[in-house]
């Protein structure tokens, strides 16, 4: 059964006071080289530094009390762990984080700062689903997945439909970056429904396109050594997720790396924020393809914000 | 004659049209390393990405009409040409722009992007200064002189202004970087007669601390050979600004390069926003002093975010 236009407005009114409603920004000088009006939804300034928290807000506010005081569990070496552990804070829900011990420093510490009991296995998937496996049945915790999960994806929706709701006009065309696909499949189904006739266009770096030859094929195509610099992308479409995307996403465009560095680049130097890879890769994919969306109203999600800024500032030094 | 309370609100009004209200942000994670409740003023998403479009703009709509169809002109390497530059073109006047040619190039194709007319030189005070006489002789053109002036003081000062109206709370401290003086000496007296026996704290590169020892001393005493990372800073203090800064500011911090790129860091990590390294001495001057202002509430401006990030781009290429 599909997601409801209901489920994704009660998942707002859950979340909302567990997350911020971003800004959306613009950019005179963006606008000017696309050609194009562009309003950015701004989630790297989201709790967390990703949109990752409004799915794992409303998956865990979905619980009930007694599911809830049994903790949830999760796998992840990145923004989704974050996201668990600190919605699972803020519900008082103790958390079980499974995460690979080549996990980056910064985001074990991350989650270890919001008070998740964390166990390493080695960095196979085999072993993060056995390790959790185990963890689930010794303490009855609920798993909560990063993408392919019906209150997941309603959670991510929420950030298209504050988009919808707060750019004072009507909108084009919706750019989205796709990885498991939990952000393109909640922005389609809320510009579906809350929408006017706006269309969807998922955008995926080209070294790791198994979104859009599922999408063109018409069945799940895994990813298979997926290379980009959006290591935010780099999972395979979840089921629902695609069941979603092929009846909801417009179409699907692929971009090279070396434009999504170029997009980054200039999403940092004009509008001076930060922004990891795989939020730039829909402004990348537009400059591809700008003859395409010249003198439209485009939105973009700008879906996080964390990459290691270490050896950018150890060059100082 | 002291720059007045009018003087300031009057700026106010006549730019508000050419600049934005830019945001002030928190960090709920910096706030608990601090132990303080800080206001972020970012005028790092100012036009020209710095607070220096204020005062630019402020001095050019000060003009009569007869002065401004001579033009104006002025020297610099970095951020008042490109704010000049701007307010020119939005005010329909031509602007004459000494640079050395040294500057960078990003910045010269801004100001060349304005519609700006450039005119290169040796990369020195004495050439940039012959060489802006020349120009001023022949066009008539009307100087403006990037901080020591009463009209870009007023301009300054509104980032200060707007700050007090924008935060809900009273404010117990602000701090604010210093190089020429421009921004101190506005923010003082903004702080003076707009807020609420709010303490203002000057904060400097111990590089470049000709303001600490000129404050300390009571008297002006230009840099030497100044040295930071906080390039924006190297200015020595301007007469005026002097005059201001030790009626009107509570004291004057230094702080070393070291904590600077700290600060620079977690500003960039924590709050996902893009700041040059003098925009980020306050920070880095509360950390190192973060015993005396516990429990306070803290106003920042955040100066500019404008910085190469070529280097930073190129390693992943």
């Amino acid at each position: 059964m599909m997601i409801s236009r209901q489920e994704i407005i009660i998942a707002q009114q859950r979340i909302k006071d567990y997350i911020h409603r971003t800004p959306i920004l613009t950019s005179a000088s963006i606008n000017q080289l696309i050609g194009a009006e562009l309003y950015f939804k701004c989630e790297n300034f989201q709790k967390v530094g990703a949109f990752k928290m409004r799915g794992a807000a409303n998956a865990i506010l979905s619980l009930s009390e007694a599911e809830r005081k049994k903790g949830v569990a999760t796998h992840s070496s990145g923004n989704h762990a974050q996201a668990v552990a600190l919605a699972a804070k803020k519900t008082e829900t103790a958390a079980y984080i499974v995460m690979p011990e080549t996990a980056p420093k910064v985001k074990v510490a991350a989650v270890k700062g919001y008070e998740a009991s964390i166990t390493f296995c080695a960095p196979t998937l085999e072993a993060r689903e056995s390790t959790l496996k185990k963890i689930v049945q010794e303490t009855r915790a609920h798993f909560i997945p990063p993408y392919d999960d019906r209150r997941i994806i309603a959670g991510q929706a929420t950030a298209t439909w504050e988009l919808l709701e707060d750019v004072a006009v009507p909108l084009d065309t919706l750019f989205v970056p796709v990885g498991g696909g939990g952000l393109l499949s909640g922005a389609a189904l809320s510009a579906y429904y809350f929408g006017k006739n706006m269309e969807v266009i998922g955008t995926e770096p080209a070294g790791a396109d198994d979104a859009y030859r599922s999408f063109k094929s018409g069945s799940l195509i895994p990813s298979k050594n997926p290379r980009t610099i959006a290591d935010g992308l780099l999972t395979s479409l979840g089921n629902l997720n695609f069941e979603i995307i092929r009846n909801y996403v417009t179409d699907i465009w692929t971009v090279e790396d070396q434009f999504i560095l170029k997009a980054m680049q200039l999403i940092w130097e004009r509008m001076k924020i930060v922004v990891e890879p795989s939020a730039a890769v829909p402004l990348a994919a537009i400059f591809q393809h700008a003859g395409k969306v010249r003198g439209k109203r485009i939105g973009i999600i700008l879906s996080g914000g964390n990459l290691d800024l270490k050896e950018f500032f150890d060059q100082f030094k």
